[in-house]
């Protein structure tokens, strides 16, 4: 076997470096392609907040967003809610004081002022909010609210407003209490990696501080610069150190919220352990803000780790894949920090946008990005290696590169990262944030491209809508990503989607949506997820935190009837 | 630096053993002492559950066990509940077919056969039952709680009654419904790690049908061999693995759990992300099985490790234990397993009982076992030894050792293990079981020294009723075990702890049950470690599933103004 040295291969690809040196197999050497620029990094448009996209299309050019109420004819304001007054919107100018903390388009024209909090960032959803507040405190956020109970009006809680299904904005006049203002972190144990911060405190601020600390919040996500860690919570987000660091319902400690009528929950524990009565926070995690609006985290944070290695494989099959993960699962153990599942036909498409030249020079169908991370490069070198050595000598996998510096690392990740903008290139695309039990994980993808091409809708020229049918996710978390590239939006390839793909997951005790929520965009559909009686549970604490549905009732819509056609109305 | 092989050492000191080879610094040749069987390890009797003990003192070998009901006089018993029946019993009868499904104590004497489910392990809590049910499904377990529901039954769900607290025996006539004729296990996917077992699976036999396949159960204690995963879970079970693979709160994917009214909440997803909703299961992991009994439970399992490590430091301050906290999770990182406190007087009390050789020769304030686990072998020594370097170099730590096999593997943990076994040497022990923030973790254990010693309490000789005051526990969950070691009950001694520990804790938002939950014990604690807000939000989530407090009402009882005293009344 041949030797070389790898030098400046940074640990984390976005924040500190360190040179690592290590033998590696001959069939390692060759580099992988020239760099690139991970396909987000360099725009300065809002970024898509997650690599793996929303329902329909990606963020659209238009200036024209369309308002939901127009989009979504069946939700019907309930005029049981006020109308908001003049003296309303003094009350909290009085309340909160800075001319800032409340943007007025009751007693003045403020819609431009209004614009960014009434849609969102994808610009398919659009409120008619007259009234922004951003309470700067706990306390203020109580008294917010409780005016509203007393006084029945109606609001909407909003984060960095970097969600994908459309939860945290407006669809009528609901007040808009914006959480930017309670931005301060309050405390880290260094001992205990323990961190304590309010809730619109944004991710990549809260990760920097964490970084200057040798410490990492246990979570990421393509919108870090924007999201804020009340809205990571409320929406219990996955993200990409999900396979590594679990989930929030693990890591988070405490919380706390203002409930609907005002009452501050207290729930800020920063104990480990704390077995006293049910974990009435977790039902916060998740909750998609619909029971109370978070305040303030504390969150258990793990040490940085000084190393990082990404490799990149092509496979015969999706058994090989799977032997692969469970190879990686053993030999890279405690390091394994990422496993990425791309199919062949998407990196065909990225192939046929970007033209750049393919990490491999076979082609394959399925491919595999893993990336290690841990305490010591050399270390986590060699069990690489004799990783690589055991799937490549027993033909799990093909071929493979190993990334020897940062710009390879980004560049590996960018045929991942990059599929969800190739795929829009073509038109519009049908977008799948699916959980499915692993063995059966990739059959959906070939049930779809079957099912689309035994009735001629795929093909390569104009006729056909179809461009392809691709699957690519988080295999470590069973998470696909099902996509359909298309070249314009067609009722007939949506009849043969919809509800084909729900009924599908629902026969495997799938989930509708794996990581991003169900806000408005897919309540309708959570019947196919949950059952009736997982719905009648949850409307139970629907109820039970606020009766009368004053924070804007997403859930409180579980039941409704909403057909598949109207959720694919064009909005 | 010299070398030496270290061979034989087990991955797991219980399970598996691998050898590995590897250079240790010369300070680390010096061998353990000789080794010596866990204090546990050779007894018949059943095991104490949890090597950090219950509430007061340790099994009893008295053959009489006190009522709870004469204990606990300020319970009484709802008359609102049924009287049980011939006709009740011919039902259960009829349902459950099996003859063994069944202990009736209505229609005939069966006081012996039922006095294994009317009292728990300890002896310290008896109940009145004349009926036991053994449920086979979730289907009679529905139909069980059904008919109980239609006839005002109260019930109580029993594990493998190994609980500290009292909750899984009845206090008056509730049925127990015990759950372990559903001990199936329901399926594994080795490449997920996912798990789905009946509730009624026995921890120690789930972790070897796991070892078989390389995968291990997330959770580990010492009441492994009797305890249900049913009841792991309902209890929130911290023990051994919690620092490395994190809470059940994090590993459980799913969970059927039967409604107090019969209705199968079939939430047992296998998924690792799932965004639909409230994340209702939470509730039943640790709600203590007064909201529903879990039938089935479905958890992500990691792999097994292959190697293991243990090392045992003496230190000068709990500022340097910090400091070496500190050090471990930085460089032992992802392979840190366990880092246990003990303090110097737990390891006087300890060698005074047991007149073992010390495993180091000085004697120093506070003592630390640190294992470590991981997928390497020889990484793993190498981090090890450079951590060691670092913290011994540094002065963090003044003396250390290195188990070399597993024989001293064995002899390291019984420093750790065997405590709470010698602190009952002398008569009674108050324990204490407390989560505290990191940085005050151990100041409880010298306030209380201090407030028992100025008023005299504390000496070697029969006059004062107190040998020590000890602290020891997890340090990597922040968990103390506060331990009072008696020589007799003493309410001069109750009174000067009581309610001064819970305050105490109160103060600096502690814990007062970190891992073994609230029971009957602990309940009327509870407004130390919750608000009161946060009590009544519990409250509410009692009365939404089981409003007419059929299940047996732990959690009901909350508000209720026991007294410290009244706790402490011999039991």
């Amino acid at each position: 076997m041949a030797t070389t040295c790898l030098k400046n291969v940074l640990f984390n690809r976005r924040l500190t470096a360190s040179s690592i040196k290590s033998s590696r197999p001959s069939y390692l050497l060759r580099p992988c392609p020239a760099a690139q620029t991970r396909w987000s990094s360099a725009t300065t448009e809002p970024r898509q907040p997650d690599a793996d996209g929303g329902t329909k299309g990606g963020p659209s050019t238009q200036r024209y967003i369309k308002y939901t109420s127009e989009s979504y004819p069946g939700i019907k304001r309930d005029n049981k809610f006020g109308k908001l007054s003049k003296a309303h919107v003094k009350f909290f100018k009085d309340l909160l004081g800075a001319q800032s903390a409340v943007i007025d388009g009751v007693s003045q024209d403020a819609t431009d002022d209004l614009e960014p909090f009434n849609s969102d960032w994808m610009r398919k959803y659009k409120g008619h909010t007259k009234l922004v507040v951003k309470p700067g405190s706990t306390d203020e956020v109580s008294k917010v609210l409780k005016y509203c109970n007393n006084n029945m009006l109606a609001v909407v809680p909003q984060g960095g407003n970097s969600g994908l299904v459309g939860g945290s904005v407006p669809v009528y006049d609901e007040i808009v209490i914006n959480m930017s203002r309670m931005n301060s972190i309050r405390g880290f144990d260094e001992v205990s990696g323990t961190l304590v911060v309010d809730a619109g405190c944004i991710l990549e601020i809260v990760d920097h501080f964490l970084a200057e600390r040798n410490h990492i919040f246990p979570l990421d996500l393509g919108a870090k610069g924007s999201c804020h860690i009340g809205g990571n919570v409320a929406t219990n987000a996955g993200g990409l150190r999900l396979l590594r660091y679990g989930s929030l319902h693990g890591n988070v400690l405490g919380i706390e919220a203002v409930l609907p009528d005002g009452t501050v929950m207290d729930d800020l524990s920063k104990l480990r352990k704390n077995n006293t009565g049910y974990d009435i926070k977790q039902l916060f995690i998740g909750g998609e803000g619909t029971i109370g609006i978070i305040t303030g985290v504390s969150i258990l944070c793990p040490q940085r780790s000084k190393a990082a290695n990404v490799a990149f494989f092509g496979l015969e099959s999706f058994d090989k894949v799977q032997e692969a993960f469970r190879a990686a699962k053993s030999q890279l153990s405690e390091i394994l920090s990422a496993f990425e599942l791309m199919d062949g036909q998407s990196q065909d498409l990225v192939h046929a946008v970007t033209a750049k030249k393919r990490p491999l020079e076979g082609q394959y169908p399925f491919y595999c990005l893993i990336e290690t991370s841990g305490s010591n490069p050399d270390h986590d070198s060699e069990k690489l290696e004799k990783f690589l050595e055991h799937v490549m000598g027993e033909e799990i996998v093909s071929d493979g590169v190993l990334a020897q510096d940062e710009t390879q690392i980004q560049s590996l990740w960018s045929w991942r990262e990059g599929i969800p903008e190739c795929l829009g290139h073509w038109g519009g695309v049908y977008k799948y944030d699916l959980s499915i039990p692993l063995p059966e994980l990739y059959k959906l993808v070939e049930d779809t491209r079957e099912r689309l091409t035994s009735v001629g809708l795929i093909g390569d020229d104009e006729k056909h809508p179809v461009v392809g049918v691709v699957g690519y996710g988080h295999m470590g978390d069973s998470n696909l990503h099902l996509n359909v590239a298309t070249r314009r939006f067609d009722t007939e390839v949506e009849k043969k989607l919809e509800p084909f793909v729900y009924e599908w997951i629902a026969k495997r005790n799938g989930s509708i949506s794996a990581e991003h929520g169900l806000g408005l965009a897919k309540k309708a559909f959570v019947g196919y997820s949950r059952s009736e009686t997982m719905i009648r549970l949850m409307k139970q604490i629907k109820d039970l935190y606020d009766p009368v549905s004053r924070i804007t009732p997403l859930l409180d819509c579980l039941m409704t009837n909403y057909t598949a056609e109207r959720y694919h109305e064009p909005i």
